[in-house]
Formats: C-alpha cells, sequence, structure tokens
C-alpha cells in the first residue's frame, strides 16, 4: 500500500495557504468564545472537516520552534467550544469532544538538530500538540510525531529515509 | 513614575489587530527567506519599528500554550533573515542583529494554573520566547515575563496585584 487512499480511506485535503485562511480569531470571535455558543460560522468549512475526520495528518514547518501562524490560527477559530472541547467547570480542565479522532500524524521539518529542540528546548511544538490540544480534545487518539531535523543540508538519501518513515506510519494504519 | 512615557522615553505602539496584521508568511517571502534578500517590503512598517526599538514590552493571551495566530505572524514575517538575525554559518546557529535592545518583558494570560504551565508544559511560551527569539537575536537584552494563570476566574484585587507587578517591571527601567 503506498497511500491511504490505495487503502480505501476517504482522504480530504485541506490547504490553509491555498483557502487563503485567515488566521487571526476576530474579536467578535472571542468575544462569543465564553457566550452560550461560539460563532464558527466564518470557518464551519474548517469545523465540519475536523469534526468529521477519524484521523488528522498534519504536515507543516516549524518556524520558531512553534507553528506557523497560519496553523496556529487553525487551532485558534476551528479547535472552538463546542466544536473539539467544552469549557470546564472548576473541578476539571477542558471537556474533550473530538471522540471520533483515533489516529493524528503529525509530520514537520526543522532547522535545529535534534539536541536544541529535545533538550534545550523541550520539544514545544510536540508538547503543545501532544498534551496541550490532542491529549485534551481527542482522547482516545493515538498521537505519532516525525521530526525531520536540519531539513536545510539533508542529502537526496535522508530525505528518502524520511518519507519512508511516513509511509511506515501510514501503512500501520490500513 | 507611572508609564513609560512620564519617564521621558518615546513609547511606539504597535496593535497587530488594528492595524489588520495579515499573520501567514506568503510564499513569495518564504521563498525569499534564503535568496541574498529577504523581501519584508510587506511587513516594512513592523521591521521600522522593530529594529528602532530599545526595549520591547509584548502584551498577549496564550490561547493553547501558545501565541496567538497574529502575534505568531509578527514573528514569522518581521523578525527575518537580514532584521533580526543574520543566517548561520555551518559551525554555528543564527547571527543576532537585534545588537541595540536592551530590555524586553512579556506579559500574558493564560486560563491554566501555573503548575500546569510550568510542571506539565515546561512553559513552553517562555521558553520559544526567551531560548528561541530573544537569546538567539537580541543577546544584550534582558529578559522579563509575567503571566497571569487562571484569568478567566480572578478577583478585581488579584488583577490589581498583577498590574501592580508590571508597573514594578516599568519602575525599573526608568
Amino acid at each position: 500500500v503506498k497511500t491511504l487512499k490505495d487503502a480505501g480511506h476517504h482522504v480530504v485535503e485541506e490547504d490553509l495557504y491555498k483557502g487563503r485562511f485567515d488566521a487571526a480569531l476576530s474579536a467578535a470571535e472571542r468575544q462569543s468564545y465564553y457566550s452560550t455558543q461560539y460563532d464558527y460560522s466564518a470557518v464551519q468549512n474548517e469545523v465540519d472537516k475536523l469534526v468529521a475526520a477519524e484521523a488528522i495528518v498534519l504536515f507543516f514547518p516549524t518556524w520558531w520552534f512553534s507553528f506557523p501562524a497560519i496553523l496556529k490560527g487553525w487551532f485558534d477559530r476551528a479547535w472552538g467550544p463546542g466544536i473539539t472541547f467544552d469549557h470546564a467547570n472548576k473541578y476539571s480542565f477542558l471537556k474533550p469532544r473530538l471522540l471520533q479522532l483515533r489516529k493524528m500524524l503529525a509530520v514537520t521539518t526543522l532547522d535545529s538538530p535534534w539536541w536544541v529542540d529535545q533538550l534545550v528546548m523541550r520539544k514545544p511544538v510536540k508538547r503543545v500538540l501532544k498534551t496541550g490540544l490532542f491529549q485534551a480534545c481527542a482522547p482516545k487518539c493515538k498521537f505519532e510525531m516525525l521530526s525531520l531535523y536540519k531539513c536545510e543540508r539533508l542529502t537526496a538519501a535522508q530525505v528518502q529515509r524520511f518519507t519512508d518513515r511516513i509511509t511506515r506510519v501510514f501503512n500501520s494504519w490500513v
């Protein structure tokens, strides 16, 4: 099996740049965040895809040890209350809503070497993704992450080995 | 002294929302990132303010243990090569360029309690800001950060104590 499509999965692509996704949560959206109903009408399309997914694959570059702004905007706007979580009462944190989500894979590139990300920075992107977002909102989801370090100075063989790792994860899903 | 202005400092405000700042680094900008000259013409105004500053104060909410998208976009687009750093050769990391910057204060709000940010998440926002951005690009800059935890359920007195802490930092600057 080469792709998830070959294995009979229904694959829906979301290219935030192609769709000219507006990254900034608006003041009106923020005001509605703690009202009875968060108003996500401007990102309805992204929300529909998100809540229908049983698996999510994120491909993104890591810039400044964090998400590109446009991807952060997807979390700020589409991962709202009533969608991926409900507000907690005072005894708990978020109440998760992405209960149908079973698998997620994050694939990223960094120019930094592995030890700066892991030992100096303590893996901020992985920690925010895994603990802050997916474990909080999708407790049944198996989380995997592949990071391509020193991505500006790789040989073709090194890139190939990395893409092989992505394929192996997909093969384990089918 | 109540404000930095009272102390004779020239204070320039930058409200990214008011200026409708476009957070997404464009494909053309990214292509120019590794060319001889990064093309930051679309964010010239933000760059001019940034390189002229001797001190920076950032006010922002922390969402999902990271920057709001619009602030991340400011780092993605205005903190480019030839502005805040130069590309490293293979023996070093970034070469810093913000050598005139002496002080920075980050002020943020989080709904999470302090121990989740610090013990579970390992302070991802502070680590990215301090180590990833300011220590890399502005080595002479003294870094301070004030975090207001559990910000959705505070008394007026608690908020006042926090604003007093901000004032104390400003007073130490004048």
